[in-house]
């Protein structure tokens, strides 16, 4: 028998909390025998959801904890005095090695905080990237750092790209990832001051397929597999992909059905343009990994619903299989050994 | 009579160069008997366009310059030693007075670089920011700065919100603009350094209507008029815009005639389709302004038509009548003089 996955949901803190958290879980469970997942939160509102399931008793256990870090919490005071919110709960099994991963719908700079307080980084990470799958033209990339750590240093950029490479080949499957640094520019000299410090250093990085600069306007094409940026920048990305796709379907949907002759031709295109839109929707890859932790942490998204919960949970079973963590290390560690050679 | 605006066009360097660029000017000069336009380039293919236009002459002079920059000539070299292109000789007009602004389809970082050197920048400005209208759900938006000045400083945004504001009021007429700071959050404390050092100076500054922090999530749908950030970051969010709204559109298009049915269909919604597409067409207010000069420099698209060319031209002649420079100069002297006070 293989070795058992145990993952911690975070039932709370999502638009369809606890019910489509607890339904993920179920269905997960389902799927696969070495997956065991312990459902943090308020466990009266998991047990009236569980009770109507059928599932394998044995891979699913609550833990109660009552109180429910909000949208509106302050992220670090929230981590810091919330002590028995599903989050802080949940992420301490993850540091106290009761569970191999973490994934919640919940709050993000909380669980960016918690992450790095409470799980803790790996030794030689200096800083946990958030890392989105986000749905391209052409599949799938990697977009690194997204997260709430602003302001960073080529050292950090550079390791974002090995996680990151390390990430989408085997967690993603994608052979020798294509890395690029997001920039304003396809030529070396263009740039800020910490891309034009970053760039030489990724070209001489070794065991990454580093192929320089990748624009904005080429990234919704898949231009790249891995997309390095600092955190600032990429969050911004990432919600202005998120704001406008969703505004143009909307603003799409809204003419096909203005007029009548176009409301009869919208019912002829509708199952096409389904499909259409259903290649970009990335709830299949799961959520956005915290990298570089001593544990994986998975922010899925407020609105997650069963199947990115499923989908989550079995990033994480992946993430363990392909000891992900391991390989970081074994690149750090080679990194180290180069240097001191040096 | 009214006063004569003139406008240097730069006939060279766009994708309909400079066929597009000429019908351009044919049609302003026929709409506005105000206007006067200089079409510098290789004065033979101009003239053979001209010559089968019928337009009044005195409008119009064409002005040779043998030389081209092209997108592959590295901007400071080409504004530096290519004394004969269209774009030095154009810009030279400016800085000289024979013309109020200048319209160029060609190399984006040869007309920042330009404009800056050649046409210089006011008085008592730091920077000038390359300032875009973006489409958005709800109208239009400036998104400033997205040019090719990164690493910007705190007292550079508070300039680009100044002038951002007159813009969007007086050129594109929309009143008391919403002034925000592109952010990755909606509170206060959130942002890297710069948008933490800017966000108060912006807050304490009169005559701008400040509203606080805009998520890139929220630009699309038109959250503020005016939005303020660094170049780095606007050129970015500009180009994911343009990368994914194109990409999109190609998407839905190949989808809606992937098979016989939604081809019917697609044929039915197609003027709809056309209809709704059409708002987030953005050639109707021109190029991208560069403000902060002596004289108004427009960046209009490398495959801009008739239209935008039109419209530029059209955009250059609103900012001399409604004295947007002089709007500037005003606030300056005021800022100064209140500066003294304290």
């Amino acid at each position: 028998m293989s070795e058992i996955t145990r993952v911690v949901l975070d039932a709370m803190g999502g638009d369809h909390s606890p019910g489509e958290m607890v339904i993920g879980a179920v269905n997960a469970v389902k799927e696969k025998k070495d997956l065991f997942v312990y459902i943090v939160g308020k466990s009266k509102g998991i047990k009236e959801v569980l009770e109507k399931q059928e599932y394998p008793k044995e891979q699913i256990e609550v833990v109660e904890a009552p109180d429910e870090i909000t949208c509106h919490d302050a992220p670090v005071t929230a981590i810091r005095t919330m002590k028995n919110s599903s989050m802080v709960v949940g992420l301490k099994m993850v540091k106290e090695g009761k569970a191999d991963g973490f994934v919640s719908p919940g709050n993000s700079g909380a669980i960016l905080v918690g992450g790095q307080v409470l799980v803790g980084r790996m030794k030689g990470i200096e800083r946990a990237p958030l890392a989105p799958i986000v749905p391209t033209m052409d599949g799938v990339s990697l977009l690194i750092d997204c997260g709430a750590n602003v302001d960073a240093r080529p050292s950090h950029l550079v390791q974002f790209a090995k996680m990151g490479s390390i990430y989408m080949e085997h967690v993603v499957g994608v052979k020798n990832p294509r890395v690029g640094i997001v920039n304003i520019g396809a030529e070396e000299e263009k740039g800020n001051a910490l891309v034009k410090e970053t760039f030489p250093l990724l070209k001489e990085c070794s065991g990454i397929n580093f192929i320089g600069s990748v624009e904005a306007r080429d990234f919704p094409y898949g231009a790249v597999d891995v997309a390095v940026t600092e955190a600032f920048v990429g969050n911004v990305m990432l919600k202005t992909l998120e704001g406008l796709s969703s505004g143009l379907v909307k603003k799409i949907k809204e003419g096909l059905t203005a007029t009548p002759v176009s409301t009869i031709g919208a019912a002829l295109v509708k199952p096409q343009l389904k499909k259409t839109l259903k290649t970009f929707d990335a709830t299949e890859y799961g959520g956005a990994p915290l990298l570089g932790l001593n544990g994986l942490v998975v922010k899925i998204h407020g609105n997650a619903t069963r199947k990115e919960v499923k989908n989550a949970l079995f990033q994480v079973e992946t993430f363990k299989k392909q000891e992900i963590n391991e390989k970081i290390k074994d690149y750090l560690l080679h990194e180290s050994k180069e240097k001191e050679e040096k």
